[in-house]
């Protein structure tokens, strides 16, 4: 069994795998924290979805007014479903372009840009900050995860 | 040929990979049955949202009072919305977890966990059961992918 | 490190490996289309949700008639959470099922069959085509995943 271990330790031995590795798990994290700050705004904002979910707040009528939109968390939902559109995407082009054999450089250059694009979306999208800062931000990491699938495509084709 | 294929079986040969790769197979069939319930509930409770869907029941008026929301129908989206948020990090992180080399007990005390927290989310949901039911399914897999995402970056951080 | 640049890239070199990553990088890049056809529908209906993406249609009551819905910004939007529901798992289990050494004519005949069905997908719900249109295609793509799947826990097996 050791040997086998070893096998598959040596792809995260690889240092554009454990870049994609590292850049990977912190926009998959950064995505789940939205699911934190939405409970966090409809917590504060008491504003719910599932009748379930008020019936701490009373029953009948008085827990029912706590079942309606809220602004502040369907904005957070939007970035959370945004995040899911394009870190979906991310990270499965960039797994396959980590294993088409790109220049560590250029890998890095790609995750870094990525990662910074994403996060600044966020507060963007939160804050929120007057466009074009959320569209560019979106445009740029569209534009890397394109570039990837680029070379993705040039490397493996085979259809 | 017979030899790149070796090369790319041996991956699977690896049990910390077999047993990541029987648990992401099961939590994605089981959010890809969200589809067929979803689709369940929007016949039996004849609630549609695209026009052309209702073409059967008719034309004009007669058809487009099944353009509308049912309770059960959303619900069963939002479970499915939930599903997406938190299986698409466990599939990610979970896949480099599974190439960072972490014991076979270990590992399969995560994927286990997860596994069995999200199936019990789905019922918690769609039944739906009190809270904090839903709630702790929902926490237990979030920390587990969590924990997950640690190992991945104490062992592959390169940023 | 060019020994490990080497291994890493084996795997890539593997033909079923090499269309896999072909159809899930087209599959994921037509799922990105659809973020910048939202965008198109959404500038040219003058349909947003963000009081932000407004700000230069003017101040006030004249720019707030625009944050409202649109039935093809929202066709568009569904088309395309369709696509996160359905092309997550192929990619998911698709890149397990590349792992699990399949016949590469068998392994082609799934990706292909898969990456037009989601296209005829795509066409049948924004056109829109009447149904069975976007229920066969959708139902063609759901099977194409759910063999892989089989063959995945087939192989690997280990709960």
């Amino acid at each position: 069994r050791r040997g086998e271990m070893a096998k598959s330790a040596q792809l995260i031995d690889n240092e554009v795998v454990r870049a994609f590795a590292t850049h990977a798990a912190i926009v998959l994290l950064k995505m789940m924290l939205m699911s934190l700050i939405t409970a966090y705004f409809r917590i504060t904002r008491k504003a719910f979805v599932n009748p379930e979910d008020t019936a701490s707040f009373g029953k009948g009528e008085s827990a029912k007014k706590f079942l309606r939109t809220d602004p502040d968390v369907e904005r957070v939902r939007r970035g959370h479903l945004n995040d899911l559109e394009n870190i979906v995407p991310f990270v499965g082009i960039g797994l396959l372009y980590a294993l088409s054999g790109p220049d560590l450089s250029t890998a890095l250059l790609h995750f870094r840009i990525f990662t910074g694009a994403r996060i600044l979306h966020t507060f963007a999208y939160l804050i929120p900050l007057p466009q074009p800062g959320r569209g560019l931000s979106w445009a740029v990491g569209y534009a890397v995860t394109f570039s990837m699938a680029y070379k993705v495509l040039k490397t493996a084709w085979f259809l």
